[in-house]
């Protein structure tokens, strides 16, 4: 089978433009059309950073939350469909094209590529309305994808899917990279990139050294916290990624990698970040 | 060769949401996989309408104009991108898709489909940065089209372009929508549709009923203003719309309807509107 990169882009990677023009500019050389290329094929998945945060403020649009969690209403889900399937879809897409890699930007509508539904929220004071216009994926249509990459296309996805009856829906970005890994592993022997600004999963955060070169779910079990929450050397916020790493591992994705944007290459090589592989 | 129609949908659909919905329905009917379906291809060509503006009022980006036009700046580039792109693209694709027509939605700089270069303003007070981010087209990449319309996709393409060197450019859509089916005729036995609030090309512009049914280079030599701009029965607005639907019979695409978005079935039978053809 082909190989198949799929590769989260980080929030804090796509505010800074002089650090997403030199990272999309290796994602093009390793996965263009150029005689420095990788020769696999390649989906960009990107978050949405500050922007739609900011663009909110200016025009007066309250971020609400529930249960600590962020809601999209219908103002904020305008919001970021704007500024992830628009703005920034069309700005990493066109970029990636002036440096030879000829990408096509999708939202999650676009070619029925990523099917969700609205998240409902059982125990929420607002009831099932609880998290607005939020999407859960429930499919991501591989043989679509699979035809764009044969065409030569590399796939920018933006994190905004669709419920098939006109409601576009703000999705995770980090679920439909996960998402994405496991459908196209019928297609391809698919790894999996969760590519930010820190060097991959750490025993100590504060301590860029401190990574783990490999992570088996043996390994895990001995430093993730106990079920009570208790202990632990992984920081926390690195748990949920972790436990999705392991679920795309049990549905046939081949690895999983976490480390640093600027070392693109090298994460694709396993020269770099934290490798997660099962057993 | 099989049937392609290129639709333009005009801005006063666009912002009227209890037009756009049954023309959106009325399309998929049309051109959708279900029985209905006249079997024909179709590629989608939408503007903009106020929505932009309004937005660029709300953040302060005030609208500048050298010699009557309107100049796209950095700031106003941002918007249409994310109100073109995004929120008015991935609406009209959401709903597509929830009537049947499994649609994607691109901009010019998605698998490079349309090339543009930054409009030269040869007389302008403000020398060739007149027009900002304004962009005429260099070409339309029909073979990518044509894989797309041949995996059984409707195509949506939104009034931005770029031009190949990672810069996105504002860009009318009725010359992409032009544009778009000349370079298909190669394909496709094209008709180019202008569907918009009015019935077709008018003797009198208050009149709905003065529409001209068919439209000859002969009688429009007749009707159009003398090369003063003295005279004519033609509206003023009509003319380049009527002098690129005569370029674009000169380029392949077998005729040009002009007419009522509400009356879709009928444009594109013909039944309706002004059809324009050579000879």
């Amino acid at each position: 089978m082909d190989k198949l990169l799929v590769v989260k882009i980080g929030g804090n990677i796509i505010d800074d433009e002089e650090k997403l023009s030199p990272f999309l500019k290796e994602f093009a050389r390793l996965f263009g059309s150029g005689a420095a290329s990788s020769g696999a094929k390649a989906i960009l998945v990107h978050g949405g950073g500050k922007l739609a945060t900011k663009l909110g403020e200016t025009l007066g649009v309250e971020q609400k939350l529930v249960d600590g969690r962020r809601i999209t209403d219908a103002e904020t889900l305008k919001i970021v469909t704007m500024v992830y399937a628009g703005l920034i879809n069309k700005n990493i897409v066109a970029q990636l094209q002036s440096y030879g890699c000829n990408a096509i930007g999708l939202s999650g509508a676009d070619g029925n590529a990523v099917l969700a539904h609205k998240r409902i929220a059982h125990n929420s004071p607002l009831g099932v309305e609880g998290y607005g216009f939020a999407g859960d994926v429930d499919e991501v249509n591989a043989s679509f994808l699979h035809t764009l990459l044969s065409a030569g296309n590399t796939v920018v996805l933006a994190p905004i899917t669709h419920n098939g009856k006109g409601q576009l829906l703000n999705t995770n970005a980090d679920t439909i990279a996960q998402e994405t890994a496991k459908a196209m592993a019928a297609h391809y022997d698919v790894s999996l990139i969760y590519s930010f600004e820190k060097a991959g999963v750490l025993l100590d955060v504060n301590d860029d050294s401190s990574v783990i070169r490999e992570l088996t779910p043996a390994y895990y079990e001995q430093l993730k916290p106990s079920s009570s929450g208790e202990g632990g050397r992984i920081f926390a916020g690195m748990i949920p990624k972790l436990d999705n790493a392991f679920a795309a591992l049990n549905s046939g994705v081949k690895k999983v990698i976490i480390g640093k944007a600027e070392e693109l290459e090298q994460l694709v090589e396993g020269k770099s970040g934290t490798t997660i592989i099962n057993g």
